[in-house]
């Protein structure tokens, strides 16, 4: 007998689990329903900076596949602006609304992937009828800006509040756009996904490009004109703007599940096991911004809301559903951006994350270049090690330089998914060639040197 | 009492070797005498190709550390233009000569580093007294060609002899210096680092920048003309020319360590055991260009002539001999190159290897772009995995693409230096943001495709 998947939320996670599952079972065996609330399929959240920059210069080029593609290629049902409105775990039924007023539908599951992806941070200050407030997390959000950006009275001034990944790159987008750009950001410094002695490097960058940068600061109202946002109220007084962007992260899109009875974990994510089943609750999967997974590093259960892990995830928990076997084997909190044309790489812990985990370290900076000094094109290069004392086992990594610098924290992150020390490091058969690193890779410098300073202690 | 630590060879790794070795032991304790024959010291025989297209203007650029800076910052005797003729191990001495004719000094020595590096592999026909006919492994070398490039009559045809790196690189040089090139290939293709569908693309780029490659073809003579060579002599007739270039490799210098009765290895290259001691002789170091090591996939003995090798060994023999501890892993053939804008890049066995240590294998093609296929600058990228038959662990893999591709192999280096299966692999928590990587990293689609590749069989 055809058995039903129903899948919550259209995006990366969702859609990889739809199209995993179909790759292993077909239509007669396994009927698969998608709802998604918004408008599109699939798309590069991470993609939307650019598109508002207009680096990127069409919406569509940030979809990777759309409706019509899973539609016709792979036989699922996806239905856009249907958002599910509850769970109905004793009868295997959701309920979803149709967003475009089309009433109410109720569909029966034999198995059912939770991907709600996560929504933006939402102080109760920004909770405003007010025009020109924005989250940025979907691509419903992006759209809203840019139509914003492009409405009259033409809007100037931008503040962005939150100096994470997107309040930083939204930012630089603004200020791309014309706009005057003032990042508010509550800590001493914004990017601290980075120590703060990396961050400050891109922290320069970013006023280097005409980014007012405003530290130490919360914002604790707005101010409204007309029903158009005005100015965002802080302790040293108003900013005005005429555009606030919310940069203060995101949490786990839950509340479906809280009401289902989904278990959360401490980090508000869903509880997962390795094969991305919900803990306890039979035929019930979830996958994406919306679960915790774990730390391999301090084994301690994390929520990291990112495209790479989401579409992993999915895939595991698609190919599972589908009959076959995979896991997901936890992250060691990698990440790359580009800020002000600086690329910021970094993974495993920051200092404050392994003191926090209870270990004992050394942390080293070495400084270096991106290809031989004297070929044409070298960059200054930084690279931060943070190492476990006394094994020497390599614990996180930092990057940032100017060019061809962010994706070398690849070989940093592969080393210590690995386990391995800073000694072992240093021998390390790294590719070298004028054109790509000096004699000693950047990589290698730095671990010698953390090395050294194991020795010394 | 003072030591005497004699170093033969002043380039990458006598010096690295002298300069750890003071690091740990100072004038008092450890007198240091480095015999070099050439002109020079530590610099990059790397760049040589850059420094003879005018990419790099300067000879000097590629000097990493001068005689000068060796005598005052490190104390270390450094003697230029000196070739030791004799090693006699029970007296203890080397016979060393002035080559500017200061006649032969005799040097006691307690202990002795050898590192005489690498020669280029020059057959009879190449053995002539005609001007034009150049190896190229020192600077010294270069320096002559140089000087022969900006000679009247000034050449305008140069053949270079054999397809390795040395070849491809200084085919291209000598295109960008206006010359017209013929690359001669005694192989059906250039670029055999690589396997033969990834060598395709980079015979395709060398042609588009207008080599002319002869391939399947040898070089069986010379003619010559007036003193100077006019013509290179191949089985389908005489190729002329105004300079030609060997790159057909090198072999290990080790005519002084076979006339002392040093230990060579099955690859020609000087036997050391893992602190880089020379096998069975006291007090007698070897590394760099000389010595064979070991693949850590084969777990056979290797010639691998790579800079970064010599300064890896040179150092670690440094600290042994500076009464330190350290090892040197061995290799796992990682390389990198830029031939006419293409990146390339290989780690591990090629096809050919893996069959010839006996290994089963699947190979997977992986077709991806360098950027999230939106983002500007997004460009294309191939990913060739080699996974061992039925276990999934990685063998090798090579990268081909036109931008920010080559240095990418260091992360499959790293966990093919980790005995990783392609299964784990694809678990890898590797960088993404649009400006670096479509949201399944390059590495990440490879991954999978040999998961794939290794679950049809």
């Amino acid at each position: 007998m055809t058995q039903r998947l129903i899948v919550i939320g259209g995006d990366a996670a969702g859609m990889a689990a739809a199209s995993q599952a179909r790759r292993r079972r077909d239509r007669g065996d396994l009927e698969i329903v998608a709802f998604e609330r918004g408008h599109f399929t699939s798309y590069s959240a991470c993609g939307i900076p650019y598109w508002i920059s207009g680096l990127v210069p069409e919406r569509d080029q940030l979809i990777a596949r759309d409706p019509e593609t899973f539609r016709e290629k792979f036989d699922i049902d996806v239905r856009l602006r249907h958002e599910v409105t509850a769970i109905d775990l004793d009868r295997r039924e959701v309920v979803a609304r149709d967003l475009d007023g089309g009433g109410e539908v109720r569909e029966r599951f034999d198995t059912l992937m939770y991907a709600t992806g996560a929504v933006p941070k939402k102080p109760d200050w920004a909770d405003t009828d007010a025009g020109g407030v924005f989250g940025m997390q979907t691509l419903d959000d992006g759209a809203a800006l840019r139509d914003w950006l492009d409405s009259e009275p033409r809007p100037r001034r931008a503040v962005v509040v939150g100096g994470g990944y997107i309040g930083v790159e939204m930012a630089e987008a603004l200020i791309q756009r014309g706009l005057a750009v003032t990042l508010v950001e509550q800590a001493e410094q914004p990017m601290a996904t980075v120590d703060p002695d990396m961050a400050e490097l891109v922290t320069d960058a970013m006023r280097g490009i005409g980014i007012t940068i405003r530290t130490g600061l919360g914002v604790t109202g707005l101010e409204e004109t007309d029903g158009r946002v005005s100015a965002v109220v802080t302790a040293e007084g108003p900013i005005p703007t005429d555009v606030v962007v919310l940069g203060l992260g995101v949490r786990p899109n839950t509340a479906l599940a809280e009401a289902a009875g989904l278990p959360l974990g401490t980090t508000g994510g869903i509880r997962v096991d390795r094969r991305m089943r919900v803990q306890g609750v039979p035929d019930v999967w979830a996958a994406g911004d919306c679960v915790e997974t774990v730390h391999r590093v301090t084994g301690m259960a994390v929520h990291v809301p990112l495209g790479t892990h989401a579409n992993k995830q999915g895939r595991v928990a698609g190919i599972n559903i589908g009959g076959g076997y995979a896991t997901f084997a936890g992250v060691i909190g990698t990440a790359v951006t580009k800020v002000c044309e600086l690329e910021v790489g970094r993974t495993g812990l920051r200092e404050k994350d392994a003191a926090a985990a209870g270990f004992e370290f050394v942390s080293v900076i070495a400084e270096s270049t991106s290809r031989a000094g004297y070929y044409p094109g070298a960059r200054p290069m930084t690279v931060k090690l943070i190492a476990e004392k006394p094994s020497g086992r390599l614990l996180g990594a930092q990057i940032v330089g100017w060019s061809e610098a962010a994706k070398r924290i690849d070989t940093l992150a592969v080393a210590l998914w690995n386990g391995m020390t800073v000694d072992d490091m240093t021998g390390l058969d790294l590719g070298y060639a004028p054109p790509y690193a000096p004699v000693w890779d950047p990589v290698l410098i730095a671990a010698r040197k953390a090395v050294d300073a194991l020795a010394a202690r």
